[in-house]
């Protein structure tokens, strides 16, 4: 059974189940457990950070209760709390995985850019105060597309040490106050928008010129990139198996 | 001394002060007074109510502190909870009434047309089930702009017998699974765009036809329009005084 899971995830540790706090996972093994008097342990596609929202996650789970596939999404969305909503459930054959599949995924990061904070959308998106350059972003963001070791950009964890990865696409926008990065690949390393994005504020701001950019992604180190960028700006959009 | 005032009104009993619950007036009357060293009473002028929310409320005080005027908008926010933040601080004449100046407001709507709920939106876009055809909410919506007595359209309050209002603008328009009121007028009666917006869940929903909006205008009887819409999908957008 795959789950395309939607949620805020400002009032949650985070997707993966952890000694403290409540969980995105926790939620869902929960409730479903209720749902479909067993006991269930879903898989999910992407382990997001505390605070970090989603669209589209994907978790993956088997059961033995007969309720018709398309239904559990409905029926679950009755015991979840209001932040977590399922979107769809649709059957996949016993060998998926969720993350060991083929796949690619969009990322957004919205960046609220005034000198005052907007409630209505300071959930979704990072608050900064000092003038960003947008076209200077786009312009800098441009050399991330292709295949590329991402080490600068990336919390290295010991247990994944491989660094390449493929960025199809990226973009950067601005609406009014808002600024959105949308960017589409084939995985994402551990914090990877979040410093992308860091170090696009980085350029927006003028701290260091668009070019730059290039030369910190050939570096291959982490220390030359700019900060993690809050987490509240961040949303998993989408995943799709190919 | 004139505040823009925007706020999230999800977890506030509305703007103004209560016996039980939090509200706008309160949270704003106590970190001004905290602020300025001495006691404030703010004058809103839109008493939206709980669960509302405001990109642009106005709240006007007197004040003989003298801090820079322009300060107090950021200096406030220090105090504030994040959910409520002032967007402007600027002198006005000691006779400006926040309520009684000719004016225009903009209020918004917003109704998220899915099967299944989406977390990220639910905050501020009333959740609807069924499929609603906005060109025929559009098309009863028009029959609104003028100035009628909207006497269908208000909860109606004794010491408020006048319910004629001049609405400058209506639109009703789709972007993927979010519809999108909003209304410009002279004023607003009571409840009066949550009792449009749910007349128009019944146009887009197919209960009755576009044409029967002016019937119910025409009739100036609460009893025909639609029940009043829940109170997150609005948001007062804009209060411009002339």
């Amino acid at each position: 059974m795959k789950l395309t899971v939607a949620y805020d995830g400002t009032n949650y540790h985070g997707w993966q189940i952890q000694p403290e706090g409540d969980t995105i996972e926790e939620e869902l093994n929960k409730n479903l457990s209720k749902l479909l008097k067993e006991e269930i342990h879903v898989l999910g596609a992407s382990r997001t950070d505390a605070g970090v929202h989603a669209l589209g996650n994907v978790a993956v789970f088997d059961t033995s209760h007969r309720m018709p596939i398309e239904k559990i999404a409905f029926a679950v969305n009755t015991y979840l709390p209001w932040d977590i909503r399922v979107q769809s459930s649709v059957e996949v054959p016993p060998d998926f995985h969720p993350r060991f599949c083929r796949l690619r995924k969009t990322y957004r990061y919205q960046i609220w850019n005034r000198p005052i904070p907007n409630p209505l959308v300071s959930r979704y998106a990072t608050f900064y105060y000092y003038d960003l350059d947008e076209r200077k972003m786009a312009e800098a963001a441009e050399c991330l597309v292709g295949r590329h070791d991402f080490s600068s950009f990336c919390t290295a964890k010991p247990e994944r040490p491989n660094h390449v990865r493929t960025l199809e696409k990226v973009s950067v926008k601005r609406e009014g106050d808002m600024i959105t990065l949308e960017l589409t690949g084939d995985g994402f390393l551990y914090n990877m928008v979040r410093i992308i994005a860091g170090t696009l504020l980085w350029v927006g701001g003028g701290k260091i010129p668009p070019g730059e950019m290039r030369a910190i992604l050939e570096a291959k180190d982490r220390s030359l990139a700019g900060d993690t960028a809050r987490p509240e700006g961040l949303t998993l959009v989408e995943i799709e198996y190919l």
